[in-house]
């Protein structure tokens, strides 16, 4: 099988190929049960960001999960670092990567039980960041729904191991984008509270303090942990408690943070615009300016520039 | 790439091909996000089982996933008819396969945004069902364990749709299996209540009544309900209600049903045996000679002479 | 102040005046409070239906506030029909009216505490059925959306007494209808399950079976009973059951009963078609014909007979 | 209709008119279905007293229940100002208002459907505040008793909103006084820790330090908010936090707080008395005394006056 | 030490003695834990009554707590009418016993660890029926109110093992007497729906049909299933099913159920009287009549003996 | 009766007396109801450890359960330090005794009705701390394993009342002792997140900083207490938060805390270990070095010697 010309390369099991090559078997756990767990990061001008960070969160998943990634964190990073060094010439000037890694318990023993398994499939690899797909959330904002299936209960599954069971967040988005295919779904936790979206965390703003669900219920995402320390240092206050609609509605800002949006405004919830009507609104213009010093990129420009 | 001699074939996305040859990309969204869904029947004999009813299953789980497997149910049928009868020749004397369909909602769009995916990912395949790895199970009972982590409610994701996302179900067997390589994990489901184990429903017997959980808390196995069907044939009485902590352990007897053990005894709950010291118990023999019948195939022998 | 010409009348608390005097103080606790309970029948073809049964779910939903209507249910009947009368001739051929019932605790007592008021508003009125508005719904099916907000628990306030508190509902109604605004919201119970909407039941069907929420969670609507009773004479079985989207997506058809409504069918539920195509499909035709037979007047036709 | 004497006037949609003369619709939306919201303040000694926190208020319920006053928050307080001066003159020396803001969603549109609404009702009104119905909670201190009944959840309705939705209080309420004519029901939240009762706000302390329930489960009272502003004048620490029965049954002191009591001492719980003989208890004396200082008024010694 | 003359023995480890001397150590577990379990009949006209269906249920009890009673159930009897026997010469005519058997784990051992203990502790003995303090209850009728205290959780600890362990249903018991010294605290369970209450089962009629709580939140008292026996044989409809206030309020009529009083007429429920005036009400005399016929026995007439 | 040499002696009602005589009667309501509470304090080299504290929290206990000691914490402390003195001689050097205060609500009046108790039985005794059965906890850690039974909850039964009703506890013991005698179990509370053990509290580590669950849902123990003093003396931070399954996996180190306990290191959860491999662990070893010195005795080294 020969590699197509500037074609993207993956790292599987201590090989690197090019991603067209790049499978694995019908009998991966991960592929029959999803059970598997990644994390990602993406570059800011073809500069990874807060790699380390990442990767502490994901042999957190994996321990949950109780899960071998077959390599330790230091490795992890080298692989990582080599896989990206060699997709970096394919991205263009305006473009940047996510930067993935994957685990799977591996495939299933011939003749053993449901519970054994051949021992992990590790994967890491880049994958272009959708700026064309989502340049319109910077213009617009983003138009949030809340859809009526619940987030799991941590209970029955913590939200904050980044696993590859993402089923109970793909059926809030298609509930939300058979209505408005730009709809992004945040959905409620058991509670009734505001929780998460898929791969993405929610922040509103009253009275010049910002609020965000608490630890518990989301995936405690890279980004979030940002914008917790940029806001610190430029003096605004976040707090994470418990928010339910009465906040939403009454929101006089609103953003998504998430690895590839870093800090996105959002135009309302369900329909209602925030108040501000600014997009961004002041306080969260502060913070992404504050984002862009930090990563010393301006990523918003960066989505701008795709638009139509 | 040769094929190996005497080596099963797998159908994939209308293509049949020996298994080792048998791959997805690992940006397949089923292996990502276990995006996907099946279901599965089992051979007696050599022949296949209710093939239809699973498929009828398959589709549910479909529309409630919203994804379209790309063919439909008629034309699934002869494919797995196909497949299996290709795989057949390799099956030995007391040999049956699981005969299984899967589909992913396929790879994400390059460029597109996280709802969009290229299309399904169509899979059929047999696997040898396990008997040496389960045959103690016939001869002792199983010893059933209630982990702590509960099944996820059904207002985030039903489970009667039989899908990709197995992680809940793992994560219960795991914590069980640490304590106890042989022991099954039953999950209590988020009112407290018996629901169901990996790929298995779970019955008990006081006083000659059969209690299975709701419907609306478990996948309604197509074994639970060939159940239903033998006991009134032969007019034992099945109730589907809430159980408790309390009915398992004051049960006469309890088996467990899934498509490779039809019915299996269960020695005890938690450690605690049930009342009837003989496995299986009077009334789960009844239901077993009738299951037997009716698919014509002693599978209880069939796993006990795979006895070490 | 005159009485504008074929103006209907009103009851208010002994007296029968235009409507156009009907009023009540601002200081009404219905008014302030919706410290009130209600009910309604409608007429088909003139001619009231089952009046005696609404007033007996009145005096219900008034023993569960502790509320008196200062009348017993047989003087009640008698000036329900007194109203009627008095408006029946200013209803066109094709028209109908909803007759109804309301009673308020009464204002507070000058000086007294907020428990205390001066006894009831009594009050009985006619109101013309929307058929125009709500003709399309029965050329092309109702378009069911499941918002975010819950049901309120019946710990909290049964959802079957007949109240004037209704806020619950039209919060439900706005959040769907900023997105569709001819969509119609049913509300999830508290555990999740589908429970009702504004003045209405929900039923689901499958495989020939009928569907409806458990009584419980909902106000046992009239016209839910009536298709009971219609069901049972022409031998369609309907069961009472928690019903969740796993249900709703997979039903084959499904309506929503109503005063106004009585059957009216459904297209699907958040953007997906129900299996069936037809509009109503073959079990809801037989259904809405023997309601039809029953109440002698085809309001299916009448319906049609307004769309533009 | 002539206007009585002395009588007081209401603002009604853009008219000032004698109470009695004061109507709404018995088709109003808020007497039919509730659906409005309110808001209220006081006066001290004939002084309006946060009447701009109020309106604040006011337009935060609106904006969750997306409905439009039809005025702006500054003009709602002209109007305030204006209805409360002509009012003025007819209050005793010992007497003060109740200062109120009323909105409902206006009378149905006729043949229009269920959701559409003619337009605001924008009412003002005072009302003399019940001195002689309320003055011996202060000299005996108020007996809370806490009803079967639960505060309903918020994500069905938020507490956080000033509604016309009143009966989940209003049967709490009546559950208690028919014990005891003179009990205050304090309702238990959805989880079972205390929440609010009708209009009111709950405060238990031990050892000094002041605890009431957080604020989503809450109407966030500006009384309730004064007191944390004086707590923290005087140094007494105030702690928001879920608080259970063991809370209540071991508590040094008690009070409530709302806009007509602002403070006022609780003599137990259910029938069991707080630590603390004295009524009211030091801790609670000194945020009286402070608030007594901030609104330059003796109230508890206005209610006192009017006990017979 | 001196047996008192007449006094009633009690059995208690293998030996029969006079109950002044029948004591237990501090150290034993049921003492220090409520480590314990227990069953009890009654006698009528000083015939014992389902004392095997009482002791089978001893049995379920103790094997949901993992206790062993040291005797078998055949023994349990035999020791049970030995000491009914001793005791019953001193019953006068109108008296009766409640006769109950109890096991505790025993003690700890000493050294040992908090899970160890030294076997049980089993009792028998025979206590007067409380005709006196409970006669008014059959001519007024049980005031039954709601506690806004939940029964306990089936997750937690079943309600239907009857153990020593009766500090919730002593708590609600509490809280209604603290309000009225002769009512009856029937509590709600987790759902919020009716329960039971302390050794004792609900029952409402509404329309001639008769509901009780399901099994699952209850004690199953033998007294209900003698209830429900009758009630088949004289062809009462009973129903299991949740019942929540709007059934409580609207009920024609209610009653209690218990060992001691086999079944006693409600007045009312939470202060609001049920509908049929009659203490008992039409259906409720049917069973008692039909209660009192199996046997054999004036339950009734024997209460209001005791009538001061 | 003979006093046995050297025999431990209890305080019951009163009096003084040897152990062996120290009984109550099968009739008293903490052996048949477990309606009792206790609190205990240890000493450490013979010493007293924080009696008042101990005292303080279980009147907190007695005012929850409306029960009567008898007696006042003044003379409860001095009751107890006589016990304690004249129990003292019977330790050997390495040997300390639990100190326990216990009340019951009494025994049942003759005659009267569920209701009514005599009074209380008051008793104080000593009992030698299990040193050798735990001895190996603190050289191996003890392994925490979570039952599926869950903590009842407070709206059930508050936690935080020390009372004699251990059922709920000793179940969840038993099922983890089924699987591992040295177990220890640690129940989720009703929500799912990690509460307490018997008689025992959690602690777990991540980053250096130290979390343990809220008060709300726990025995606040003083041994608990005291972490908190000493955590704050030594610079180490506790945060009172919701822990669930995530964190436990994920913790660095872990604790519990316990009377007799004081400080004992946790080796894992549910079989995984924690990350550190040291027992104990650094953070923790910092803790019981402030304990220790708090304490002035090295009950580490205590329980180490009774090492087999």
């Amino acid at each position: 099988m020969a590699t197509r010309l500037n074609e993207r390369v993956v790292y599987i099991n201590g090989e690197i190929m090019p991603e067209s090559r790049g499978t694995v078997s019908f009998r991966d756990r991960s592929f029959k049960f999803g059970d598997g767990a990644f994390d990602t990061t993406r570059t800011f001008g073809h500069r990874i960001f807060k790699a380390r960070e990442h990767i502490d969160r994901f042999y957190r998943s994996l321990r949950y999960l109780d899960m071998d990634a077959g390599v330790g964190p230091v490795e992890l990073l080298r692989i990582t670092e080599d896989v990206l060094a060699r997709n970096l010439p394919l991205l263009g000037p305006d473009e940047d990567y996510w930067v993935t890694q994957r685990v799977s318990r591996g495939s299933e023993i011939p003749g053993g039980d449901v519970y054994q398994a051949t021992g992990p499939t590790l994967i890491v690899e880049c994958t272009p960041l959708p700026f064309k797909a989502r340049a319109a959330y910077f213009r617009d904002g983003i138009d949030v729904m809340i859809p009526s299936i619940r987030r799991a209960a941590p209970d029955s599954m913590t939200p904050r191991a980044k696993t590859h069971n993402y089923l109970n967040l793909i059926l809030a988005d298609q509930e939300v984008r058979r209505q408005n295919p730009k709809a992004w779904a945040i959905l409620l936790d058991h509670n009734g509270n505001l929780s998460e979206g898929i791969g993405s965390n929610i922040f509103v703003i009253e009275n010049g303090v910002v609020y965000t669900p608490q630890d518990l219920y989301v995936l405690c995402g890279i980004s979030r942990e940002t914008v917790l320390e940029e806001a610190a240092k430029i003096g605004v206050t976040v707090v994470r408690k418990d928010i339910d609609l009465y906040d939403a509605y009454n929101a006089d800002e609103a953003f998504i943070t998430s690895t590839s949006f870093c800090i996105c405004p959002v135009r309302g919830f369900n329909g209602k615009k925030v108040r501000e009507a600014g997009i961004p609104g002041p306080v969260t213009r502060r913070l992404i300016d504050s984002y862009v010093s930090l990563v010393n990129y301006d990523f918003v420009g960066q989505y701008l520039k795709h638009l139509d």
